[in-house]
Formats: C-alpha cells, sequence, structure tokens
C-alpha cells in the first residue's frame, strides 16, 4: 500500500521544512503532486503561520480542491481555515468548492454575518446555489446533494449528448450519468456513460434512456438514500423535489461517509459514549462522558433504594446478596443483545417488521433462553450452596429477568421510533441499568415469598 | 422513492400468479422491465417451485445479471439456488456472474464434489479464473477483487484505449478506470475515463496516465481496502500481486458491502450477539444467543463466589449489599465506553495510537472521572444513609472500579488484536462482567479495612 513514497512524518517534515525557508516552487511541485487526500491530510497537520503560506502559494482552486477531499468528520476543523484566510480568497475557494461541501462547511460557521460576507464576496450565481442548499434540514437527502451535475434533454441525440458531458467534464461531481429531463427539469430518465459509449452516434437519447429512474424526494432521511445507493449499487442518485423537478443528485463518496457516520453513531449509542471523540486531553473527554455515566448513576440508585427495601431479607438470608450481580448481569446480558438487533435492523433493513411480530418473536426468545439460563443457574447453584429451594428461586427470579429484559430490548429502539428519536441512542448501558432495578424486582419478590422455607 | 409502481406485496403477489398460470412472455416482460435489485429481491420471495419456473423462464445471461445484484449477506442463500439448478445451467450461470461474486458463492458451498462438477461443466477460461480466485483467503484483497478490468498499454493513443474500453463496456464491472500495465502486466499507471474524453485523440496515454496510481496487496485486509477507496473517493482500486502484477479491482460496490459488514461485526461483537441473525423462529436465535449467556454466566459465577467470601461482612453489615449493583454497574459502563472508542478507533483510523499513550490516557481519563463519580456517589450515600463513613467507602471503590475499568477497556482490543483476534470480539458484555469481578473485589476488601468504624 505505497502512497506516500516516503513515511507520512518525513514527507511532513520536507514540507513544513520548504514552506520554513520560503521555497515556494518546490513547494507546489512535490505538493501538487500527490493524490488530494494525501495533500489534505498534511494540511491539516500545518501549523496557523505555515498554512498562512499555503494560501499564498496555492490558487483558491488548488485549495478547493484538497478542502473537498477532506473527510466529512474534518469540517469542524475546516472551518477554522476559512475564518482565518482573507475573505476574499475564502469567498472564493468555497465557490470553487463543490456546492455540497461548501454548504457542509458554511453550516458549520456560527457567525451568521461572517457568512452573509462569503456570500457577497462570490459570484452571485455560486452565492445563489448556496444559499439554496444551506436551507435543506440536516440529515436530509437535500443536505448531501450537489447540484454539479449532467443533465440532457429527451431531444438530444447520442452524440449531443457526449459532447455536452464534454463540456461539464470539468465541473461535473460526476459525469457517468447524465440524468434525462424535459423542458420544465422534470426527471424523466437516466443514460449511463457506459450506455452511451456503445450507441450509434445518431441514436436518439429518448430511445436509450432508462425511465425507470431511482430517485429520492429532497426531504428524505440521508440514511434512506445510503440504503438505496448499496442496494442498487448506484454512483450517484438523482434528488428531485416535491414537484419532481431534478435538483441535484447524491454521489456514492457521501454515502460512503453517511454509513460511516451511521455505524459510528450507532455503536456510540450502544456504549454510551462518542466513539468518534477527537478529544486532545483525558479532561475533555471526562467531560463528554461524564453525563452519561451519572445519568445512569440516578438511575442506578433507583436499584439500590429497591434492594434498601429489601434489607431485612437480606439480613435474614445474606446468601441472597451473593446472586444480585448475576441475576442482574445475566438479564442486562441477554436485553443488550435483543436491543442490538432491534437497532440493527431499524438502521440496515429497509422495511420494518411489523411491531408485535417482533414483540412476539424476542418474547419467545426470552422465555427459551430464560428457561435454559434459570435451570443451569439453579442446578449450579443449588449443588454449590447444597440448598435446592435456593437454586429454584435463582432459577426462577432469572429466566423471569431476561423475559422481561428481551422484551424491554426489543421495544425501546421501536417506540423511540415512534416518537421520533434516533433508536440507536438507546444504549446497551441504559438498558442494562434499566433491566437492573426489574431483575432486582423480580429477584427479592420471589425470594421474599419462599422466605419461610428457605 | 417510487421504485415499484406498485407496492412490493402487491407485485410479489402479481408475479407469483404470472408463475402459477404459467405466463411466460408476460413474466419475462414485466419482470425483466424491472431494476436487478428489485428482480433480486422477488425472487428472493419466491418459493421453490416457483424458481423451478424461473430457471425455465429466464436465460442464465438474465439469471446471472440478477445474482450478482443480490446483496452479499444473501449468498449464504443464494448457494441453495445453484443446487437446486440443472448443474448445466447453475455451471453457465456462475460463468456469466462477475467472478467475484461467482467466488463468493462457490466458496459457501461445502461439498467439494458439487464446485469440481461446476467448473468441469463450464467455459474452461471461466473455471481456470474462478479456481484461482478461490485460493484468496478469507477477508482478503483477493477474495473481493473481480477480475474483469479494463487494462491499457503504455503505448496507446487516447483513441486507441477510447475504442478499446468501448469493447470492455459489456463485460468488465467498470470502464471508468483503465489501468496502464507494461507487456509483463505490471502496474503503471491509472487513466480516468474522464480525463480520456477531454483529450485529444492522438494523445499518448503515457503523457497523460496518472502513476502515481494507489493499489494494494492481493493478502492485504479488505477493511483497509475499504478505508483507502473511503478516504481516496474512489470508484475503484486496482490489486496487485507480490510481483507487482495487475491482478484485479476491487470497486466500490463492494466496499459499501465490506464497511455495512464490519460495521455489523464491530456492533454485534460489543452486543455478544450476531446482529445479522435472521432467524426464522425463537428456537434458533436463542441456540445462536445461548453459548454467549452461558459463558458470561460462568464469567459472573466468579462474581458470585467471590461475594460468598464476604458473605460474613454482608451478614454484619448488609447495607453494604445495596450498593453493589450500583458499583459493579457504573464501573462496567466507564469500561464499556473506554472499550467502545478503542475498538472504532482500531477499526475506523489507518494508523494506531502508540499503545502506551493511549493507555496513559485512558487512565488519566479514568481517574477524572473515577474521582467526579465517586465524589457525587459519596455525597448521595453518604447523606441518604447518614453514615459519612459509608459514603466515603462507595465512593473510593467507586473511584478505583472505573479506573480499573477504564484501562481493562482501552487494553484488552489491543491486546487482541496482538494476539491476531479481532479486536471488536471484545464485547460490552464480556467488559462488564470482567470489571463486576475487579469492582467487588475492591468494594469489599475497602469496606473489610473500615468494618470496625463501620
Amino acid at each position: 500500500m505505497e502512497v506516500f513514497e516516503r513515511s507520512f512524518e518525513d514527507s511532513l517534515a520536507i514540507f513544513k521544512q520548504l514552506l520554513q525557508h520560503k521555497k515556494m516552487t518546490r513547494f507546489r511541485n512535490e505538493y501538487l503532486a500527490l493524490h488530494t487526500y494525501d495533500q489534505a491530510k498534511l494540511f491539516n497537520h500545518f501549523e496557523a503561520q505555515e498554512r498562512a503560506l499555503v494560501y499564498q502559494y496555492l490558487s483558491p482552486d488548488e485549495i478547493a480542491e484538497i478542502f473537498d477531499d477532506m473527510e466529512n468528520e474534518n469540517f469542524d476543523l475546516s472551518k477554522e481555515y476559512f475564518l482565518e484566510m482573507e475573505s476574499m480568497y475564502a469567498a472564493t475557494v468555497l465557490a470553487k468548492m463543490y456546492a455540497d461541501n461548501a454548504v457542509d462547511v458554511l453550516n458549520h460557521i456560527e457567525d451568521r454575518d461572517k457568512i452573509a460576507i462569503f456570500l457577497h464576496l462570490m459570484p452571485k450565481e455560486a452565492a445563489s446555489e448556496l444559499s439554496q442548499l444551506m436551507n435543506y434540514i440536516e440529515d436530509s437527502a437535500g443536505s448531501i446533494m450537489t447540484t454539479e451535475l449532467v443533465m440532457v434533454q429527451e431531444n438530444f441525440t447520442v452524440k449531443e449528448a457526449y459532447d455536452y458531458i464534454k463540456t461539464c467534464a470539468v465541473d461535473a461531481e460526476t459525469i457517468y450519468y447524465a440524468y434525462v429531463v424535459d423542458e420544465d427539469r422534470i426527471l424523466k430518465g437516466v443514460i449511463s456513460l457506459r450506455d452511451l459509449i456503445l450507441k450509434e452516434d445518431l441514436t436518439p437519447i429518448k430511445e436509450i434512456e432508462n425511465t425507470r429512474v431511482i430517485s429520492v424526494q429532497v426531504s428524505d432521511d440521508k440514511l434512506e438514500v445510503a440504503k438505496m445507493v448499496r442496494d442498487y449499487n448506484l454512483l450517484a442518485l438523482p434528488v428531485v423535489g416535491f414537484d419532481h423537478k431534478l435538483l441535484g443528485i447524491i454521489t456514492v463518496d457521501d454515502v460512503l461517509d453517511v454509513m460511516q457516520e451511521e455505524a459510528d453513531s450507532d455503536y456510540s449509542g450502544l456504549a454510551a459514549v462518542d466513539v468518534n471523540e477527537t478529544h486532545k486531553s483525558p479532561l475533555s473527554a471526562s467531560k463528554s462522558r461524564l453525563p452519561w455515566l451519572i445519568t445512569l448513576l440516578f438511575l442506578g440508585m433507583g436499584t439500590a433504594s429497591l434492594i434498601s427495601q429489601f434489607e431485612g431479607l437480606i439480613s435474614i438470608a445474606p446468601v441472597l446478596s451473593i446472586f444480585v450481580t448475576l441475576i442482574t448481569g445475566t438479564a442486562g446480558n441477554a436485553g443488550t443483545q435483543s436491543l442490538a438487533v432491534a437497532v440493527r435492523k431499524l438502521t440496515n433493513r429497509s422495511e420494518d417488521d411489523p411491531f408485535f411480530e417482533s414483540f412476539g418473536f424476542e418474547m419467545l426468545t426470552g422465555v427459551i433462553t430464560g428457561i435454559v439460563m434459570g435451570l443451569t443457574i439453579a442446578l449450579v447453584a443449588g449443588i454449590w450452596k447444597q440448598n435446592l429451594l435456593l437454586g429454584v428461586i435463582i432459577g426462577v427470579a432469572m429466566a423471569c429477568a431476561i423475559v422481561v429484559a428481551n422484551i424491554a430490548g426489543a421495544l425501546i429502539p421501536k417506540v423511540m421510533l415512534k416518537f421520533g428519536f434516533d433508536p440507536a441512542v438507546a444504549s446497551g448501558p441504559f438498558i442494562s441499568t434499566l433491566s437492573d432495578l426489574t431483575s432486582v424486582f423480580i429477584y427479592f419478590t420471589i425470594a421474599s415469598l419462599f422466605l419461610s422455607y428457605l
């Protein structure tokens, strides 16, 4: 995997030196010869005064290309770059970038005056395009689409379409699909460059276009868009407005980023932590993790005060306390399993299962796993403590606790979705802490019933 | 999102009826007019006797196109399809499919004789290609690459290359990149179709090829490949052998599948369950979940027997038992956070942090969160139970337990990776169960020290 001919650290050191010694020509030659991704990666490692030099050495066009290749996750970072540039330079870079990326940057700038200045300083056409795109709500198809696409008319011939595509090749984000529209810009069909080069020059587009074109609405969720691109193996997907007019396209590279984001956010939810945390210090990492831990601690206090109600029971039969963590832990694990299955089903699948089907399925799964686990622990505990009744109490309690945890795990994500929340936020720690409460209640209630026989 | 003009259920019912009434022509017309993904989706819902008819109505070419569009996750399923077809038909379909997909199917067939029959019955060229690809180890770049690519020689002109690409347009998996090789098939450069159509006909390829071509080795991990495609925004990535000869390409649609698989597997690990389980019955779901639960139960037995050692302590001070689940739960949550951050760092980032840097980082984060959580619970418990010493014991125990859990969470994935395991298998339930043990030990040890003052 030879990307840099030297190691990244060596390259970085060399470029930093070239900047320090103001070797503009050598810097330009060597830096611009790299892949833009590597240029971006190096750029992110330059210090402020080094970047100030880069803005002098490279044209807005060249900088725009680098920024287009930066990862989405870094837009928060690249916002700073625009604020440190001269405003005219920044505005020109933004105008040269792909519209979806430029909008992403602008959306991260809090200072509304600064945004207005950038929009004033750039060419009118670019400004109106960007301000229009900025209206689309977060996480919608509109928010990740680009307007730089290839549109052809139905009355074009293959040759005309091909020649037209040639003129778009520099600006369009992809030229491998051309979208066929009528005079009102209503999406009629699609034709791939691959199909185009196989056909005779004079064939009318109308004859060869694929009219079963798959499109999404501008307000559709970006995750739905990602699923369609994945399922239909597309390189780009057209976005239409409510009037069926073609507004833009979403390309596969943006879909890769959406999938990555979604996977990270699901994973973060399950662990109650932002896994993309790029904290500079343990202090800031702690700051972001503590709210979760404290919330869960207070939820857990519910369990503690419940146990406290049974303090009398424990002092009579302290042997009961040995199995508390085992029962709560096992039910928590079972609940996490059922929760994880439910969340990923909601994220990955295009259709949802009927509500009560998955409810019944998880309940039955809970009953089966509950019986097996209950029997196992009843035997183990009964033999270990030489007390069959104790074994039975623990076994029954564990079985019931597992059933309840399984049902809760399956239902909570669905309920959250129904109320408009991201189901992935229903975290594993959350379900374990909740199921601690029910498990303890079940366990001690059953134990109290049999106390006289213990 | 208009894909089917009717709902999926309606379409399915109609096609099932067409098959039942043996309406071959209407079936062909309507079915083949759909996007292949939708054909595949419908096909997966046909019963065995309906599929038998489809194999008569559709040519191996048409079936091959459908199967090429099926999701990777379904290959286990589609294996069955090949076993129910006539062998000659199956072999022809396999030969017509993209090589990477055909290999995926063959790799799922356990009956080695059946594989040999398929390979015998198909054209020699296809058979030798497939049997070669089958040698690549699982999860390597070789296992997901396809050999249907466009290769051009350095001495071609733009016009020659363009005409050659045209002849490949039907078979190649992508024609949007052409790879430049010398007479020994050594990879020299790459040229995109986009660049090609912008250049003059007589320009030599040598002049316009991009020689800084990014490639991977055939044995590289497919996850590394996915990261490169994502980072460099590529539509395809060339795969070379150890002798630098060009062997194949990996296209972005396969990368989407790899990313999906990886996200699912990380998520599954964290929850100790296979989130892609497509079990038909609660019984089979239970069967796949129980091994995890039972393993964790026996790990949890360690904690139970440790508590059992302290039974005397509990019978003297039963108030201690109230806070056991709170301390183990909180430490488990903190450990899960630190584990999740560590796992996703290993999965997402191209470079790994130095071992001891992340160790120190997580330890310090543990110390800070531990102190805050310890103080909080010390106050809450001390006031609630009107016992300052009890509060201090619980607070100190929780702080220590969190530090230990944080360190374990950060280290376990790294240690697993060092020993060649997938770090994602280090699940949340696993770390919580482990940290239960250390937390209980810390808590009761501290409590015993202060017993006389309680």
